[in-house]
């Protein structure tokens, strides 16, 4: 069961206003949303079903009053990273970038549901690093190649296996699939809603969705 | 005065919540957290008082219980923009990946104060261009260069005169005056704390502060 935990007094009441020097800080917009803010980054192939259950997570605790975004494909790939590419060192950049805005979302009091295939160890290493003071969760959605490409709800698979499209993961690129993540997530034998339950019960547990753990 | 305007029911109340395919949207972030998001942009010299009056404004509006994100080039020249120089060119995708940030930071239902010279009149009109449905709003904060010399208050005015930093933005390189901003500050007439306070007049009569302008 989900709670969110309410302060006993409002955030707007000026007893809880401290006027210093410093700028507002994570601490202090996470007391006024009344939420932790935290990455939970969605690995895992193409068609496993990372953005789906991101958004479907964020409908969710939207819900229930919690602050999210969902960062994908969709709105990094067509916007701030759409100079880059599918080489190594564009993905890389790709991944960097990415990271450097998850910390600016996270400190503006939001948890990033960052949905991205990250196939490289390497790569998913440097996030988990970079993001390691910022309620970081590495979740994996599991989905055999066969089933992925069984799904292929964009008819990307089968392009790639004419070769029409190059280098693409699972097919012609490696995924390296992660050893240690938070939580796995094996879309092969869960349906999407029970996907999301798990998502939430996790972080229900690890207490993301109230601020007992970071501030009580 | 400035005030926060409540919706009849809580925003948690079942009845507010309604499912269906879409993503959650800036509307309904907006709703949640009862107030508009939106772009200040704040242009001018090096040591006219950008940051500060930006990180004033933030300040004070959290205390109304307003989320926003002061965008300067601490966080972003140390963290995404690290890659980037000075260069004509590395200062224009310097401002894109800015704009495509602060598409992000309004989605997910911030005020973005970005603090940034931003002293060409090309850069400055793609950014109005690019967030013109993004509630954006132009400030100039005014200062002359004899006075933002004479402040001076990280000795770089001192260093570019000395050639030790070049194109420097006043003395060796230009800064073109905007000929429309949505607002002038002009910080030889009024200090920091009056400065503070036009902005938030004129954001409380933009209606920035409320849901008034854009959802009632």
């Amino acid at each position: 069961m989900l709670k969110i935990k309410k302060l006993s007094q409002p955030l707007n009441s000026p007893d809880h206003i401290v006027w210093y020097n410093s700028h507002v800080n994570r601490r202090e917009r996470n007391i006024l949303n009344q939420h932790a803010s935290g990455v939970l980054w969605f690995t895992g192939l193409s068609a496993a079903g990372k953005s789906t259950i991101a958004h479907g997570v964020e409908k969710k605790i939207f819900s229930l009053g919690i602050r999210s975004y969902v960062l994908d494909g969709d709105n990094v790939r067509h916007g701030i990273n759409s100079d880059l590419g599918f080489s190594r060192e564009d993905r890389k950049e790709n991944i960097r970038r990415i990271v450097e805005i998850s910390k600016l979302l996270v400190d503006g009091g939001l948890i990033v549901l960052a949905s991205f295939i990250s196939p490289f160890k390497e790569d998913r290493e440097y996030v988990r690093k970079c993001l390691s003071g910022d309620n970081f969760y590495e979740i994996y959605v599991k989905c055999s190649i066969q089933e992925c490409q069984k799904r292929d709800p964009k008819g990307m698979y089968d392009k790639a296996r004419k070769g029409i499209i190059k280098h693409y993961t699972g097919v012609s690129a490696p995924y390296e699939e992660p050893e240690s993540p938070h939580l796995i997530i094996d879309t092969e034998k869960y349906d999407i809603a029970d996907s999301i339950k798990l998502v939430l019960n996790y972080m229900d547990r690890e207490g993301l969705l109230t601020l007992n753990k970071f501030y009580e």
